[in-house]
């Protein structure tokens, strides 16, 4: 996997959470708690925030002890910059010895005050946002090994989640399989990737080469989506990773709740068949053999019994197995089946 | 237009040639030789250069007798770095009070001659492919005024052109229009415009946006297109100019001799109505009028009588206007016609 070029996010982690009082901002730290729990020996978090992980609540020096290497932003602000009321428990972090990790858009070494103690201490400011300097122009060459691409009607409604859950469940059926993370949270999961969102638009293609390099024939790369090919702002950069990314399956991720884009209410939502009709046209320029592996239904809102119900008259709808891979179950597990069809 | 924040190229120019021996690689000054000539008072290259663009040739002190204001390095090499060898020459048009404008990746302050001689006589270093720093993300929201976008089947093969001669065009029938440059040669010629490719991918689209803001109803901007969406490498440069300009007309830019991708041979270039389909496809996402006004095809090749049979031929089959903008004539006033149609 490419790494931040010698700088790359060394786990354990100790999870920061700022003075949040918004779950819904602390996106970042619940990602890392679910999906790499393992890196995760705790939280920590100034008195005023609410928002808990339900994990230990240690200092730095204690998070240290049970073995951290780094301290984790794990949470956003309306803006992505780091709050002047963060940098004196970001200063105490670096001091017990940690490293400190941030995926805003704002550099950690902007802070005058943390640049200089990190230099006094040797320690690494870690910005994730970050892309390789040296990313090449796409050739479009089709590489060895299988690759699987997630992709949305919208923002924000689960590609990631879909990606990690799909590469897991290939895991558990013992096929070679990698997540290629390409967001701020899916590279601190994977300790590596590249922020597409970041790369310089006539190098988003390459970049999504080089994140998924030549692998063994039944190698899977399961790589994260970014946007949807009809997001008014964002089309480019999901057009960029599908060309680069050359998958030969991909799933298509919704919520049947958003019906307008997501900050951009003027427009709907488009359909999944929009969607699988146009990734098809337009994927199969760097793979012919391209074909929708299923839907992922983010059904977190409904009880088990509606979920599996929505699934199903949706799965017979669209002729494709739909699933929600969050739950996983037997729907899951077919989704998961026609991905690896020959 | 939106201007480079300060930093807009100012003319009148002299034209700098370098040691160049190949014409390809004097596109720029080729370009504004044939798009600005009024603000092209002459050229200057060094003693090993062979191509000239026919103008008078001045030293840089000549040159600001006439009236000239910048040096516009109008070559490129491959890797777009400033060749050692420049540099005194460099140094003499600062010397003489000329501004150095330049449209290479490489930066003119990065070498230190350069700075400390512009700094040390108060000149300007311009890199127009620098983008301004302040781009929002895209809103997607419909823009007052009409929109043409010139799209293609593959890069470098006539969109600028294309978009100049329309605009041109549409001025001489009296219409109000302006041509919106995305790239670094348009730039020059236009004194402003934001180079597409150097724009972080997030914010590529809102780029397309500002390129080309709310004007008069019966206002016309006419937007050089970059790459196409079914190049494997700028796909996703192309899609986002497609859904920041919300163009009401395209025209397809296409060369009969390109059968592969140019630098990507493994690629064919797709037809003229793939890109006709998908263009419409997607476009409509951000307008829904959005509409083909004919093909602009590259003739040079040929005699006018093999053009004019070639673009009937080509308007037969496809059904729209076909002609080589450059040759102008019955054909391209068809073409124009169609574009302005209610």
């Amino acid at each position: 996997m490419p790494k931040q070029k010698g700088n790359a996010p060394l786990g354990p982690y100790l999870l920061f959470l700022g003075d949040t009082v918004e779950r819904g901002y602390a996106k970042t730290a619940f990602g890392l708690r679910d999906w790499a729990p393992h890196q995760c020996v705790g939280e920590f978090a100034l008195p005023d925030a609410t928002v808990t992980l339900d994990l230990p609540r240690l200092t730095p020096a204690e998070a240290v002890d049970r073995g951290a290497r780094s301290l984790v932003i794990g949470v956003a602000n309306t803006g992505g910059f780091i709050a002047e009321a963060w940098i004196p428990a970001l200063v105490e972090a670096l001091e017990a010895g940690l490293d400190i990790v941030s995926g805003m858009h704002a550099k950690l070494g902007q802070i005058t005050e943390l640049r200089y103690t990190a230099e006094r201490l040797g320690r690494r400011l870690i910005d994730v946002r970050t892309p390789p300097v040296d990313i090449p122009i796409a050739t479009g060459l089709k590489r060895s090994g299988k690759r699987l691409l997630t992709v949305g009607t919208d923002c924000a409604l689960g590609k990631k989640y879909t990606a990690l859950a799909i590469a897991r469940a290939l895991s558990a059926r013992g096929v070679d399989a990698d997540f290629r993370a390409t967001g701020q949270t899916g590279i601190m999961i994977a300790g590596g990737g590249i922020p597409m969102d970041a790369v310089v638009a006539d190098f988003a293609a390459g970049a999504a080469e080089i994140l998924s390099p030549d692998a063994p024939a039944d190698h899977w790369d399961v790589i994260e989506g970014q946007g949807s090919i009809l997001h008014p702002a964002f089309s480019g950069v999901s057009l960029s990773l599908l060309h680069g990314s050359q998958p030969d399956v991909f799933v298509v991720c919704h919520d049947q709740r958003r019906t307008r884009v997501l900050g951009d209410e003027e427009f709907a939502v488009p359909t999944i068949e929009e969607i699988i009709r146009l990734t098809i046209a337009l994927g199969s320029r760097t793979n012919p053999r391209i074909r929708c592996g299923g839907v992922a239904l983010n059904t977190s809102y409904l009880s088990a019994e509606e979920a599996d119900a929505l699934c199903a008259s949706e799965s017979e709808r669209l002729c494709l197995p739909v699933a929600d891979p969050i739950r996983g179950g037997p729907a899951f597990d077919r989704l998961i089946d026609e991905c690896l069809k020959p």
